[in-house]
């Protein structure tokens, strides 16, 4: 394996552990010793990709704002949701994926680093601008307002999902509350347009081509 | 003041102190000897009333369930709005209430004490069901499943609402919540009926005879 790319692979690979640690102990309570034991990398190997635990948690937060697979679409309301459940259908695949949503529901964490939120609340204010100049959505729809709602909307459904489960994953319950929440969102003539299936993300990936995580 | 009545009052500023200090710190690096600086209490007092710092995580756990100030209503969409905006409202004023809060979000809290959200979700799944059989509810709409979007709808809004604040507090974003979810949940004759006013819990606890907090 060329160099770079093992490098690459061992950054990735103790993002990985360090998410798993901070997800599972939180930001405070979480040591570089169990990063490393995680990881099973050498403590030089580790300090060489990062500094300090601070570091560590910068680089897991990065990975969190992700419109992986969303394919450009006709109404852009599509994308908010395609997007959406896309982040759920990763999220229960991606340790990392998880650890970045767990660090910016951490307060310590918070206190320290910021959340990503902003970045996605302006990623998803923007697809409801454009869905707007479309006129997709109902008049008095306020993009930033909604959005703010929606990530936070995600962000708790994901918490309780995961505090409560039931049945069927995480994908199901966050197509539910889309079905909730788009009727006061889009207009009649696009609401039965959209498709929020849970196995849409699915659908996605196989078009884009890109190979389903299990 | 009498002995008990003293009592009463030193147990509740213990309480208030832990939350405060949980709030700040999370669960894991919070410490007794802060929760003493805070409470302004000796030692003595401290573990008269709670015997660890596991005991007064389920002290603040156990205050997270309140249906206070909801009155009786025509309509029981009515009521569970009505709770939810209160305690929306009484969020940003109770330190305790909060503290709550966020040690059901804290992971290492969560795997230690569980959280009170299946308690919250079936508090808003009665109320739905009674909805349903006074036939304020659209046909489809399932009381657990929406219960589980309310409760983690609400909790995410919060989290969002205070990691990145904008003008007007949580009360106004709650109430935002339920002008977007209502749609889905009440039939066409009972929408315009309800009271989804971001005032609605000052109103109330003013009809109730409770003095407002401030």
């Amino acid at each position: 394996m060329p160099q770079q790319e093992r490098a690459i692979r061992t950054r990735w690979a103790i993002l990985e552990a360090a998410g798993k640690v901070f997800d599972e102990w939180g930001y405070e309570a979480a040591t570089i010793a169990q990063i490393l034991a995680q990881a099973e990398v050498t403590r030089g190997a580790l300090y060489f990709h990062f500094s300090s635990k601070e570091d560590l948690a910068r680089g897991v937060l990065d990975t969190a704002v992700t419109t992986e697979g969303v394919l450009p679409q006709e109404l852009k309301l599509q994308e908010l949701v395609d997007a959406s459940l896309l982040l759920a259908y990763r999220l229960t695949r991606e340790p990392l994926l998880r650890a970045s949503l767990r660090l910016s529901v951490d307060q310590r964490a918070r206190a320290l680093f910021g959340t990503r939120w902003p970045d996605w609340i302006e990623v998803l204010a923007e697809l409801l601008r454009q869905a707007g100049a479309n006129g997709e959505t109902l008049p008095g729809v306020d993009p930033v307002q909604v959005a703010r709602l929606l990530v936070g909307s995600w962000t708790g459904v994901q918490l309780v999902s995961d505090a409560v489960p039931q049945e069927g994953e995480l994908v199901h319950e966050i197509a539910a509350l889309f079905r909730l929440v788009l009727p006061a969102i889009a207009v009649p003539e696009v609401l039965p347009r959209l498709d929020v299936a849970a196995d849409r993300p699915l659908r996605l990936m196989s078009e884009a081509g890109v190979p389903a995580p299990n």
